[in-house]
Order: structure tokens, then sequence, then C-alpha cells
């Protein structure tokens, strides 16, 4: 029994049938009574998944992207749609805000659908063995290792950047330019994420170059909005402080210090260089166009699902792969003038 | 016969039969040897999803978006995820590129994934029943309506803004600053889409105020890459094309017009005002902040998933809400201060 065989014994198309079985209104109500009584009658269960149990395969991945105001997420998770969806998988998109704790949603999600497999999009550093024992299939953390926590580097996957070497390049870019008052702007220096890892890199770049840390020259934001960052940098610069550049730990948060900068009359780069690292497409539409160290996310994305569909195929062991920055020249750094 | 019974039976702990299942690598191989025996000779069947067929009913709700380059498309994604998943639904999220037919993909990923409904971003304008044939479950078009194709308007529900109307009313804001030669940055002016639309608006804004339409003030990219309407501008200056106000039909575009204009040493507003269409929160951080309508995006994600999962359960019917932009008052529009 098909629903040909309705259409058939109403004499109406497969169509009309079908609109009938989805509620849709544009059937005239003499029809769909018709219809209907034909579905009774002939005991007929219309086979689509709105009203069937339907015996499947599970083919879902869950992606777990924690910080929904981080517009670089937003093009990771456009790239693992897209591998994730022609690996012939399923991708589960599950966004929750940077107070959030990632492994406690992803566990849930694994229940509730049935996933193969999690890509976790900026999370902690600091899993432990215990915490992970809720999730019990493979994942990948995509953007960040587990520098902090205790988890064997053979129960997990990871691809990222060394996030701590890449600030410290960053600075030391500033340094060659003959900056040595730099200013920091990041989310939160112990978050056990990536900020602490790129203030740790700001940090050891300075000691290296035997520049004081000077606490007054850091805007905390909490987490990484622009209005955040805008409002830091302003009572930055309305405090007096003396600095010649600064380095924000994403590009989004370094649009945000170009804007505050240029309306409080600082021209960047004349009277302040500005760089980051993540390298969105947006931050070339800075003015001027913002340096920063490019992360290669199309391959960040396009390695963690291939990783992790090995890991589902059971084809492959887990890996961490470590990938490196490029440097993108826009005109927010300059050599410092003064004497 | 669970996973606690294996760990009793071999005296190890749970985990360690759950690393066993799994195939993490972190199991001596004596100890994976044993559990793989007692797995066999028990006949357990480990019950997780990877492994076994699940009979479930599904909980799929499909988001196609089309126009990957589109950040405005983004922040409406994160909000659908929020709403679904709150629901108790599951997004099976679909990306496509500009030039790919979203009935189409949304067909297919209905039978592949068993979808309940079909949540549609930045679609074409211009369906017809006989493509609609393909798609059997309920969907709604978020951000745009079914303004140019022969639907009838209870076959499907739409959430959008009235595109024509907001257009016209930017271009009113320009000429009631005193200009008249106002350019244009747009898709496409025939994409059958929000280009046609918002053009068409530009054009009958124009024609009210007795303005004659100059093509060459057009400045067509063909899509919303950000790259290609800071080159049209820049082409635009260069031709020496007289105009002292320009009208973007997404924020993104024109935050690529200010990097234009600014390179091009035109400041903003004093030489080219410049207003758009959408409300990114990034466009708050261009220099100056840009004036832009912005679409009241988390309501329209929200009554989005309303709708649709209304007429997943039965309890509403199709419906077309019309909403309103609010203007934001950036810096990016000045009045003409020439004669």
């Amino acid at each position: 029994m098909t629903i040909k065989d309705i259409a058939a014994y109403c004499g109406v198309s497969v169509s009309t049938v079908s609109r009938v079985i989805n509620d849709h209104p544009d059937v005239s109500p003499a029809v769909r009574e018709q219809v209907n009584e034909a579905i009774r009658k002939l005991h007929f269960v219309p086979n689509n998944s709105a009203r069937s149990l339907v015996v499947s395969r599970s083919t879902a991945i869950g992606v777990v992207s924690r910080g929904v105001d981080n517009p670089f997420l937003s093009l990771l998770i456009r790239v693992l749609s897209r591998e994730i969806h022609d690996r012939g998988y399923t991708m589960v998109l599950h966004q929750i805000p940077t107070q959030a704790d990632e492994i406690q949603a992803a566990a849930l999600l694994q229940r509730e659908k049935k996933l193969l497999g999690v890509i976790f999009l900026g999370g902690r550093f600091n899993y432990t063995e215990e915490e992970l024992r809720q999730l019990t299939v493979p994942f990948v953390c995509c953007t960040y290792t587990n520098t902090f926590g205790n988890l064997s580097s053979s129960a997990y996957s990871s691809v990222s950047i060394h996030d701590e070497r890449e600030a410290e390049k960053a600075v030391r870019l500033l340094v060659d330019n003959g900056h040595r008052r730099i200013a920091v702007v990041l989310d939160d220096p112990a978050d056990n994420s990536i900020g602490q890892l790129r203030f740790q890199g700001y940090r050891r770049a300075l000691e290296a170059e035997g520049i004081d840390y000077d606490p007054a020259l850091a805007v905390v934001t909490g987490d990484y909005a622009m209005s955040a960052a805008y409002d830091g940098v302003c009572r930055l610069l309305d405090s007096g402080a003396d600095f010649t550049a600064l380095l924000a730990i994403s590009d989004s948060l370094a649009i945000a210090a170009i804007k505050a900068l240029t309306d409080r009359g600082r021209r960047v780069p004349e009277d302040c260089s500005v760089i980051a690292i993540d390298g969105l497409e947006m931050s070339s539409f800075t003015v001027p166009t913002l340096t920063t160290l490019c992360q290669p996310a199309e391959e960040m994305a396009e390695e963690s699902v291939r990783m992790l569909t090995a890991l589902i195929e059971g084809t492959g062991v887990h890996r961490h792969k470590l990938m490196e920055t490029t440097l993108r020249r826009g005109g927010s750094v300059a050599r410092l003038a003064r004497a």
C-alpha cells in the first residue's frame, strides 16, 4: 500500500494525497475528506518521517561551538558543515555561550541525538579524564588542545595552532618595529583557553625582550564581545596610559580596538600600531587593513572532520595536528617614529 | 547485560571497557584482549549508537542557508540553533553557495535526514508549485518571501521585511539630507531575491523624488563578496563618477564600500554618505559607525522556529509575518554641504 494506491483509489493526483497527508491547506475540503476517508478505509500508514517510527543508523556528528560572539567560529562552522555533509554524515550544531560547559553539552547531545562523534570548537584546555567519562564517542578539539588538562594524548584528537608561540611572534613583530610599550586586549588571562595561552605568549615575548610587564596595559574584556573591547580601550586611553602598540588576541577584538583608537583621535598606525591573531575576512576591510596572523581555518576544519570520520570508521587513531599561521601584512603596524 | 557486567567479569573499570569498545588506544594489549574475549563470550552487544541500529523518531529540522558569504546569516543561524534545540528538535544545517538551488538541496536533505520541516535562509523569491512538489514537509522562508513566484500563500510560511519599501526608506533618508547623486552597491539587480527587491526600492525612491536613474552609479558585485564590492567602488571612483551618497544593500557590502572610499581619499560622511540595510554588530565598529536599517534578526529567527514547530506539531497553519527595520543612526550619513 503506497500513496499511489490511495491516489488511484480516489482518482486524484499523488501530490494531492501528499498535500492532504502533510496538512497543506491548498486542498478543497471535499477532496481532503475523500482522501482521509480512503486512508482510514485502506488502513494506509503514511511512510514519511513526520509520522512513522523509522529504523535508521545514526549519521550524526555533533559540533559544539562555545563562544557565540566569535565570528572566527562562524567561518569554521561553514567549512565543517560542508565537509561533514560531503562525507555522508549529518552535522548537529549546538552553539553554547562562553560560560557554558561544552563537555556537559556534548554528553547530553550524544545521548539525545545518538552522535557518532563530536567536534569541539573553542573549548577549555583543561579537561580531566573524569569529566570525559561522560562522553563515550570519539572527539576532536578544533582550534585548541588540552594544554592544561590531564587527558592522555591518545584519548582525544586536536587540530590547533601553538597559541602561545603565535602570540609571542605577534609581539616580537611589534618589538622589531621599535615598540616597547605594548598593550594587550584579551578576554581573560586565566580562561584555561586561548586567552590564557596568548596572554602567556605576550608575557613571554616581553620578558625575552627585557620589557617589564605593566598590568595597567592589559584590557580584560571578560569574553569576546566587541563592545567590551571598545569600552576597555577607551578607558585605557582616557586613563592616560602610555603605549604605542597593541596586541588584540582576536581579530574581532582588534576591530573594536581600532575603532576606539580612531574615535579617541589616535591614528592607526601612526600613533598606535595594532596586531592580532585570527585572519577574518572582515578585518581586511578595517581602515587601515588589520595586520594579523591568519589561522588556516579552512584546513583546520577539514582536518578535524578527516580525523573524526577516520575514528568513527575505525580507520584512524587519535592524533594531534599543530598548524602554523601566516602573517597578513596589513597597514596597522608601523615603525615607532618617536625617539 | 551492560558494560558494568563486562567490567565486573574482567575485574576492570567501566571506563576501561568503554575505551576498549571505542577503540581508544590507551589500554594495554593484554587488558584489551581480555575485555574483547569477555564481550565475545558473554555475547555482549555494545549499546551505543555508533554500533547499533536505533529505532527513533526523527526530530530533525533542516536549515538550508544560501549565500555563505553573508555574515547576517551567521547571526540568524545562531538564534535558530538555540530555538530549535530548546524546543526539543535537532537542527540539521546545510550551507550552500549562492549559485546552488535551495529547493533541490532541501528535497535531498529531507529524504536523507528524515526532516520534519525546513527553514530556508536567504533563498530565491520565485518558487513555483511544480518545484515545491519535491518538498513534502512544511517550510518557512526566513528573511524573504515568495514575491516573484506562483506559490499559494497558504502553501508556505515566511518571515521577512518589506525589502523594497525598506530600501526606499534608506534612499529617502539620503535625499532628505540633500543628496541627489546616489550610487548603489548590490549583488545583482535581477537575482529574483533580496538584491532585486532592494534595487527596485532604490529606483522607486529616485523616481518619487524626480531623480533620473543613472546606470553608471550602480555597482553590481555578482554576489555578497566584500572584495567585489571593494573593487567595484574603487572602479566607480576611478571612473570619475559624480556621487555624494551611496546605498549598499547589505552591511557587509557597505563596510567594503567605506574601506574603498577611505582608501581613495574620500571622507565618510563629509565627501560621501553611506547607508545600508541589515544591522550587523560588526558595522557598529566601522569608522564612522555605519548608519543602517537594522532587521530584527533575533525576532525573525525566533518567529520562524515558532511557525515551523507549530506546523510540525499540527497546531498552526501557514502564515506570513512582515517585520519592520529600525534605523541605527551611525555617523556615515551627513547633510550635503555643497550648493
